[in-house]
């Protein structure tokens, strides 16, 4: 798409020198063919800072936009985000690519469903009523359950393991809201990354990055009915229990443990080996780091234990 | 089934006109070919005002039952009407009826399975090992992704997107249970209505009202992994985030917000534009709309802040 | 596999007689062609009570093994038993098993997949996308809705409903990490036993046993999103309301509720007729049955009231 169909899309006026535009990224991550947006005055140092090629912008922000990157002013920058970002949306299947590539050794259930584009590694075993979407690729030696679902455009590495009826891929929960409390869907454009060696339980949720990649690292296990939100990065080796969640955009260090039901507030950096107990509600940053966290609001775990003695004698 | 068939499976004596009826339903909806229940003295009023053909009761409600209406009395009102509810229960699936109806542009995939009597409308897209069951009925436009299961009877309006693995129209969680602590399943004969432009999340699941139906009203935003129970109303724009829950025949107005993880108890009634932080859990009726709730028993999140903090100095 | 081969896949030295071993186990139910595991010396009485033909151990548990049992000595038991639990697992299919065999009554849409050697009763239904896998049984009359997963060697009673995208027999979260934090799957070899008359919820999972089985017993009622561990024991009746989780190993009495969102974690043992409130947090074994528990921590129901009532007072 052009930067004039942009334009004209979200109602902007353009004048200048018409470009190719190939996708839309954030402020930090823009490259000189794509478009970003600005929603609050707050990011004016990534404005500044931006390489992409137009920034989506409205009144209060305009001015910030570089030298070299063209501003697109209109009233609601985060609603017309929204909807421009359908125009990005690829087809959810595209039956001109070639058929799926399936490696040696790898076992396809007849009843299983691997979309054209798709690419299958050695020794994979994909049973029933398993779908494998679009351009997706699959490492060797790893198995998809019964009833998986891989989104289009999603990786999964060597040896994993991805139990019955979890989902790989699907949108982010992203949508604009404009003042009558509408919602317009943000169309999620990014996809999943699960590297080697990880496995998935039963009916768990892996979100696709709304641009760039939602990240599972190495080794990460991952047990029944977990939510992984859009744009997270899961450290190596990390542990999440039954039931936890974690809200979009947050880094999980290495080694993370979260137990049962316990759940990460989204944008949140948490330092490597951090063990979160179950029902732990994390809404800050954990700097520090190998410490044991409980409770919510959250606290070092010793400190939840006096807490509760305190509580308990209040009750006497 | 007629009312002499109805008396005899319950063991109630029925000495009278015998006549056609066509379902059950709660004393307040059942019409003239409808039988009722009630299983608790304490709704004395709506026995008497309702329109019941018959009303399953026992020796303490059957003299509330208003004339028109025949009293069918037991022992166990709860029990027996839980047992006659399976005869109202329609077949899973229908051979005889006619092949689904599928609308212009709509594509379904070979691998999707569209039980006969469903509609599908045009422009959707029924993704791999998806399901649409018997007379069920999908608007235009609507996004069906791979392992979707929507039960018989539900409804999907236009311009909506359901995610993989999530549930439409499963049975809500009804029985009746007796003295040996013994339970008998209370067939769930309602449906599911969804309006349009909703989107639903992943290994989301919904279920299917006992009678009449859970009612997902137009612009609602569900995430992955949330619950909603039998008869609930959630209204127009609501946005409940990943993990959260209704209990059954709460109704939630429009634009309220439910965070991560949060969950509202049965039966409530909650004002529109209420916001609910992460994890607050909801057991009463909130009757001012606008306000911003946390914890568990709920507060306003400014009391809540207020108890923090009072905590975190119990622990200094 | 013989004794030989095991003490070399593990890497300890053997010298005696060579037997046949037939699978793996805990020190208390291992038989005489069974192997076991020690991981830790505070189970020095449950070593010399066992039967096991051998016992997996370290230089600090090695003494404690009994006559008749042979030791087989590394430096990480429960890292080389997860190595080992590798070479008991079978093939997640086996096209050489015979046919499913399909009970008379039954209908089996023919989008579902019945792998070979499974058993399904009479008067079943089992609807599109849903899959039985190898050697599962399945009585009569029971119902597995579309998207439904049963893994190998799972067996399900009679009149049992199993609502859509649950799934029964995934993989328990079970691993042994080492001193680099990486984790090595232990392979989970038991199976799920569902007793009859039990109804589960959609999307729910119910993980298969390591050793042994997870049992559901007879009418037992579990909503939907409900996480159930591995080696799990669920009492006759009792009831698990929606996004609740009982963890690994714990074991409730008959008739135990637990509202939505409540939590267990493992290795409990929970009276009968226990009641606990929604989003209970249930961490200790609880002897005396029939009193009704909410919090977390966890305290008796009139407890948790005042502590209630404590606290308003706290922020007035």
């Amino acid at each position: 798409m052009n930067l004039k169909e942009i334009a004209s899309i979200i109602g902007a006026d353009f004048i200048g020198e018409d470009i190719e535009i190939t996708g839309m990224n954030t402020l930090k991550d823009a490259n000189k063919s794509e478009v970003s947006f600005v929603s609050n005055s707050k990011y004016v140092k990534e404005i500044q800072n931006s390489n992409a090629a137009a920034i989506i912008v409205d009144s209060s922000t305009k001015d910030f936009v570089p030298e070299g990157s063209v501003a697109l002013v209109v009233n609601f920058p985060y609603w017309e985000m929204a909807a421009l970002s359908k125009y990005f949306a690829p087809p959810l299947e595209n039956d001109e690519l070639p058929h799926a590539v399936i490696g040696e050794g790898t076992k396809i259930s007849p009843k299983a469903e691997i979309a054209n584009g798709a690419v299958i590694g050695k020794n994979c075993t994909v049973m029933a009523h398993t779908y494998v979407g679009s351009k997706a690729v699959i490492g060797d030696n790893t198995v998809l359950y019964p009833n998986v679902t891989v989104y289009r455009d999603c990786r999964i590495g060597n040896e994993c393991v991805i139990h019955a009826g979890s989902v790989v891929g699907s949108d982010g929960f992203g949508f604009a809201t404009n003042k009558l409390g509408e919602h317009k869907k943000i169309y999620q454009n990014g996809n999943v990354l699960i590297e080697d060696n990880v496995e998935i339980g039963s009916c768990t949720t892996v979100d696709r990055a709304v641009f760039g990649s939602t990240l599972i690292k190495k080794g990460v296990r991952i047990d029944n009915l977990v939510q992984i939100g859009h744009n997270c990065e899961i450290g190596e080796y990390s542990v999440l229990v039954a039931q936890s969640g974690v809200a979009g955009s947050t880094k999980l260090g290495r080694n993370v443990v979260m137990g049962g039901q316990a759940a990460a507030a989204g944008h949140l950096e948490i330092a490597p080996f951090s063990t979160f107990a179950a029902r732990s509600g994390i809404t800050k940053s954990i700097q520090q780091s190998g410490l044991t966290f409980s409770g919510f609001p959250l606290m070092e775990h010793r400190i939840w234990l006096k807490l509760q003695a305190k509580l308990a004698k209040l009750i006497k």
